[in-house]
This record gives C-alpha cells, structure tokens and sequence, in this order.
C-alpha cells in the first residue's frame, strides 16, 4: 500500500538522485583516466546503485533554508564520495571483511587489496577536493572553508574514523552497553550524516540558529538510520539488502537489537523520526523535503 | 669535512624541524586522545624522526618570496602529516610490505593492519583539514581554498595516488624504461615536493611568475630528491637509512640505478641540483633557503 507521502517523497529522491548521479559523473575522471585500473576500481565502487542519501540531504537542507540547491549539486558529490571511500576501508580484510557492498562485490574482492586502499584514499582526498573547488567562486571561498573544517571534524578522530575504532575494539566486549552502541554508531555513522546536513546549510549561508535546528535533525536522522540499519540486517535479506544480512549478529558486532531487543528498537525508531519530523518542520517554510526525508529513513527497504 | 655553508645550512634545519615539531605537538590531538589505540598509531608514525622536509620546503618558499614564514607553521604540518598517510599505506602488506621506517617498525607492524590503514584515513583527513584551518582569518580564505586544490591535485588519482598505482604496476614489467621511472617518482614523490613549495608561496600571496618558478625549481628539486633515495638504497646501510636498503632491487622496483646505471643517476643528480640552485637564486633576494636546501637534498645521508 503506497500513501501519497510516500509516492512523492519516491518522486522527489529519485529526481534528486539523477542529478547526483550526473554531477559524480562530472566532478569524478572517468573510468578510463590513467591509471585505469584505480579510476575503474573508484567507478565500481562509487557506481554501485547508492542511495546518494548523504548528497540529497545537503540539497533537501539547501532548500529548507531557502538556498540555491541547483549550485551545491557538486558539492554534494563530496560526501557521496567520501561515504563511499568509509565503505571500501571498511569492508577491507583487516576491517569488517565484507564480500558483498550494494549488491555487488566489494572493491578489494573486485580489484585487489592494494587497489581497494588506494581507491579508498583517492575517494577520501577527492572528496574533499570537491568540497574545496565547487560551487566556485570567491564569495563561497569564507564558506567553504568552513565546510571543510566541519567535514573533517565529522569523519575525523573524533568521529567517523574514531567511531569506527571504537567499533573493531567492540568485537573484543562481551556485553557491549546501549550507551557504547549509541556512541559507537553516532560517530560512525551519525556524523557525517550530520555534517551532510551542515554542508547544504552552511553554502546557503543559514543564520546560527537555523544550523542549529539542521544539527538536532541530522542528530535524530542519524541514529534512526542506525537503528534502521540494524533492524535490516535482523529482518531482511542479503538481496533486498545488496550486502551480506545477519553479518552483525555473526560477527559479534554491538547492535540496537542486540542491546535494546527488536521491539525496544522498533519503538525508538519511531519516537526518533518524529523528533526529526517536528524539528524540520519548526524551520520557517515547514521544512521543506527534510521531514519526508526522515520519515523515507525509517521505512526504508534497504 | 665540513663546509660553512653545510654548517649554516644544518642550522637552519634544526632549527625549522624544531619549530615544525612543536607546531605538530598543537596541531594533532595527543596520543592518549579517544580512541588511544589510534592515537598512538597515529603519534608513532609521526614523530618517529622524519626530516620534515615538505614543512621546511613550505616555510622556506614563503621566506623566499618575502612571506611571513611563522604564521604558516601551522599549515606546513599538513604537508607532513600528509606524507606520513602515503608512508603508512604504501608500507602496508597489500603495497610495499615494508617492516622498518624511519628506523622503528612500520605502523602495521607495531599496531595492526587495521590500526594502520585508519591512521593513515585520519592523517590524509586531518592533514587536508589543518590545511583548511590556518593561518585562521577570513582573508586566507581564498588562499586557501588554492592550496587545497593545488594539494588535492597534487596527492589525488592523476599525481601521488597515481604514481604508486603505476609502480605497483611496473613491479610485473621485465624492463622499466628511464620514461616509466621518471613518470612514476614525478608522481609519487615529486608532486607532494612541488605542492609543498605551492603552499609556501600560495599563502604569502606570490605573483604568478614567482609560483611559476617556485615550481620549476620544485619539480628538480623531485627530481634529485628520488635519484638521491634510489642511489641510497643502493648505496647505504639500513642503520643509516633508518628503513631496509636494498630493498627496492629485491622487490624489482623501478629506479633509477636499474635504468641509468648508478654513475649516470650521480651526474644528473648533480646536474640538476645546479639547475634548481640557478632557479632559486633568480627569485628576488637570491631565493632565500632555496640554493642551499637543494644541495642538501643531493648530498643527505638518508
């Protein structure tokens, strides 16, 4: 059954996503630039059928502040790609050691280690090169600056990378506490989710107290898309999923699940996306696309 | 025997690394930070001795063209903590499987392969990010930018990134010709050299002419700084070298003894060493550091 919500958010990310899709095709060199093997190894991996929700929530922020979301389209490919260069870092041998990723195989089971690493950096320096170069000109060069320093504060140390530490060191816990599976996945997965949201705001030049509110939203959108995740990996399969499913409970890893039970979970889901829901909808303008958005990331199929 | 100029010119390192150590003290969090594992990681690698050769070339350039060199200290540590990202994934098992680097155990041997690929993730990220911090003040903002796009160019897919695809790739090549070589070191090695003098002159707003020639002089100074490396693989010891010598003739690397012979990889090491002097000392004020600098790097001991 497909309510009207539902049909016109599905309109609305698959348009958004098609111009994505166009714009990576623009900022990244095509599959065959020297060397060939790493720009086919980059296309394999950032080509894969995404979701693009990270690029689509800076634009859907752009234009709930009442932004130009058409100028940040590359901008956005930035977080696309350094979502994507997390992914092949993390599904390396001596990480998560996945073999599937969006329904294919993972870079390093496709390329080769070696390339998989560097294909990671490259998508990762690239990334933020894009962050740096567009939308151009020296009016944004002040805000752009500042996009750089809140991207890299969010998968830095302090939070993707150090998230994704914490979440190895995990494995070794016997009983992993709901407040280190919280933290665990903010960082990990939270952060740049959030940061996402900063990007389409800041390169609108948003007011203080609006980043603000964009901030709580991408707080609460982050960890229903965590717990989401989770449940998916619980109740769903590895087809409709594109990677291998009941991958987390077999390696161990913290889970909501695991510490909070599927019913408990499903529960502050819910609570959370309507937190996210009431936030975006208290900017001026209603909010835009942002409160569809969180509700997408609570009924998502994979 | 020890010359005036070497003396003068010994000085001026010690006391530059000295400002660039005390500067990567600041700039990176310390190791005990959350999450300590990587922290420590990330500390080994990089205070583990290097000759902060790229942050020195960056200060060194900004002197030249009459910057202010103490208020880019900051910003040089980028550089270095970039180059320590490209040794600690080329070190790793997939690449190079290397043991040993500036002397002490490579950071995948002392800490986990996984440990080592996210130091690397997080000095690539927070080294881009310090370049987009300081010098802090809206009028650095559109310098900045630059020197991010100068050092993404530099470091990406089509320059260092590039290059080390290229001499994974030539390892399976029965005879590497002198152009393959020289293609290869421009990228791998070169290229960070050259964005480092960039940063240096982009930062104390040169002319374009002086960028111009900052970067010829960086390219020969690429140049001669991996003859020299190639000739001391062959030539030192690995107490001296502070990493395994030799290695790169049992791993069917590329270099330039293999493909001009040790005494003809002297002669133009010399040669262009002179033409990297002629460069600097045409910039006003006879380039500073510059002339001296390139004759260290062709007469280092390691």
């Amino acid at each position: 059954m497909t309510t009207g919500v539902e049909t016109s958010v599905s309109v609305y990310l698959t348009e958004r996503r098609a111009e994505v899709e166009s714009a990576l095709e623009r900022v990244v060199p095509p599959a065959t630039a020297w060397p060939p093997r790493l720009h086919r190894a980059i296309h394999h991996s950032l080509f894969a059928g995404g979701k693009r929700l990270r690029p689509i929530l800076c634009l859907a922020a752009a234009e709930a502040v009442g932004g130009q979301w058409r100028s940040l389209v590359e901008a956005s490919c930035g977080l696309e790609m350094i979502h994507t260069y997390s992914l092949i870092h993390d599904d390396l041998p001596a990480l998560d050691n996945d073999d599937l990723r969006r329904g294919v195989p993972t870079c390093h089971v496709a390329f080769g280690e070696d390339i998989a690493i560097l294909a990671g950096d490259a998508l990762l320096t690239h990334g933020l090169g894009v962050l740096a170069r567009w939308p151009e000109g020296e009016r944004y060069a002040a805000a752009k600056i500042r996009v750089l320093e809140t991207v890299v504060e969010a998968i830095g140390t302090s939070g993707m990378i150090g998230g994704q530490v914490a979440d190895l060191e995990a494995e070794e816990e016997a009983a992993p506490s709901p407040e280190l599976v919280l933290s665990i996945h903010e960082n990990k997965t939270g952060r740049l989710l959030r940061a996402s949201l900063a990007v389409g705001g800041i390169l609108s030049f948003a007011a203080s107290d609006v980043l603000e509110r964009l901030d709580l939203y991408g707080q609460k959108i982050g960890l229903a898309f965590q717990i989401k995740d989770d449940l998916l990996d619980v109740e769903s399969d590895a087809v409709t999923l594109g990677k291998t499913s009941g991958k987390d409970a077999a390696a161990g890893k913290a889970t909501f699940p695991v510490v909070w039970g599927v019913d408990r979970s499903h529960r502050v889901l819910e609570t959370t996306i309507e937190e996210a829901v009431d936030l975006a909808r208290g900017l001026r303008g209603g909010g835009g696309r942002l409160p569809d958005l969180a509700r997408f990331i609570g009924e998502r199929k994979s």
